[in-house]
């Protein structure tokens, strides 16, 4: 099959990579769409030290599986855990110790004709939701997964830094709490998709510093860091959205002195993301800059990793 | 009066500092017995640009002040808040935005003769508490502010990591939970402290790493920081007690990818340290290194400078 192959130094198509084996639990999954997200971007950059297909963000059609699931359109939670250990027993797999995951961490992804994926991790897509909505279900799930770390109350101010993919998705996300929602980023053209939603945006030349109770840093930048530890108001809770390569000097004192609350926040669970996606609560299409064919990946990631990027697309 | 005075550059007994005003809502009280605390020692290398009397924990007697409070032996919060915000109004003055904190932000502190200090912040000491460990009330308050902040259930594995009086505190105080507590630390002296009150001491040379749901970083430095996030479990909880002047190196991404929550904590209310210490469910005055006369105070904070040092007290 075709895949888009890294081999730590290295982003190529190889025409013919190895079919992947869906032995015991693996259900073999055509993919219809994949997306490049921001850590795959990272993972060329170094992160997690990741060889082999990457890409993490998928709709696809099961070709081989448990009958129910034959030819149907899914999604694909990315943690590929034992199923047995504690974590995995409450729910969380995506910490599981001994856990692959898609794209990232000892498992091919689906920059790829066809992709593996324990049929336990995959959802089945309402007819209601388009291939170009589901296949932001990976990344709004992992923007849903902060409210299922911070209680956010109806009276809490809350700013979201960046308005990359993953801030744009987090803002919509905690939009659909009561709390009062302001992002800032850097472009004024991408947060027009979010003014219509109710959610206030406010460009990062015209931001004027206040302190709010929950803070999102989604930028991914130490200067972001900074600017959104300031930004977070005594007793308040700063959520760590951007896994980045590089370390980060900072100093620790404010967030002892202000009694911050500091919270990691990585992967979410699917359901909420794709009830969302077909009740048409959040509006992800327009996040779409590009769609390129498989074969044009090693363009499209250079594409993606442009200043002010969205979303771009592959179509294996 | 005498007054240890610091004027950013040297320490020194000030034998006729001038006699602090008392008017309106603050009380005059006659410092019986003032502790040294690893924050006098970080403000004596720069932290917060403190000018004047430094010291924050003494216990003390009510020269002038409310009829009620007037001759009774007394300890006092060290935040001098406006009384008036919504921090206040929630309890919460040591996060009030234009407070002073006694000897360390804006107000004299303790290491003197007399001191004043707002009425309201004033706590009557039970007879049954002695001076030795009334003057532990601050940073004991200090080690129940955790509890305050984070839900410690009792299945918890909790860690904490330095035997510095803080880490011996915080330990102490959280063993009065039923969660499971280890104290890992450099002295086994220190150590020794805490093994009759059934909590488990580990040599830090004879650590053998493990994770735990909620560890607590109270070594102050950044090598113990680094060890503190290596050592929580994924969705576990680390509590940053140590206030530090320098900046830190770190990488964010292990927060991140454990989803791990880092919480600030810094100063408590006393009531529930005064209580402990009434009803005898913590053993302080084994931390006390040894105690000397105001007028030796510069040697005394170059005792409790030195490593392996314990609490160090000033008698004015």
């Amino acid at each position: 099959m075709r895949a888009l192959t890294w081999n730590g130094e290295t982003l190529a198509l190889d025409p013919s990579y190895p079919t992947p084996k869906t032995a015991g639990a693996m259900a073999l999954v055509r993919v219809r769409l994949a997306g490049i997200c921001s850590t795959d971007l990272q993972i060329f950059r170094g992160y997690m030290g990741f060889r082999g297909v990457p890409g993490h963000e998928l709709v696809g059609e099961v070709r081989e599986g448990p009958a129910v699931l034959l030819g149907r359109r899914v999604v694909g939670e990315i943690n590929f855990a034992c199923g047995r250990c504690e974590y995995c027993g409450r729910g969380l797999g995506r910490h599981c110790a001994v856990r692959r995951v898609m794209g990232i961490l000892g498992a091919d992804g689906c920059f790829a004709e066809l992709i593996a994926v324990p049929a336990a991790n995959l959802h089945v897509v309402p007819d209601s939701v388009e291939d170009q909505e589901a296949v932001f279900v990976e990344p709004l799930a992992a923007a849903f997964e902060i409210l299922e770390q911070v209680h956010l109350k109806p009276t809490d101010d809350v700013i979201v830094f960046g308005d990359g993919k993953l801030g744009l998705l987090c803002a919509q996300a905690l939009n659909l709490t009561p709390a009062r929602v302001t992002i800032i980023g850097k472009h004024q053209n991408k947060l027009a998709h979010l003014k219509h939603l109710g959610i206030s945006t406010v460009l990062a030349s015209k931001w004027k510093q206040r302190q709010a109770d929950v803070v999102i840093e989604a930028t991914g930048s130490a200067d972001g860091l900074t600017k959104a530890i300031a930004s977070v108001r005594p007793r308040g809770t700063l959520v760590l959205k951007s896994t980045v390569a590089q370390d980060h000097t900072l100093s620790l004192a404010p967030l002892v002195i202000n009694e911050i609350t500091v919270v990691g926040s990585r992967c979410g669970r699917f359901a909420p993301a794709l009830r969302a996606l077909a009740h048409r609560t959040v509006a992800v299409t327009p996040l779409i800059d590009k769609t390129f064919p498989l074969e044009d990946g090693v363009e499209a990631v250079g594409f993606a990793s442009r200043r002010g990027a969205l979303k771009v697309l592959l179509r294996p």
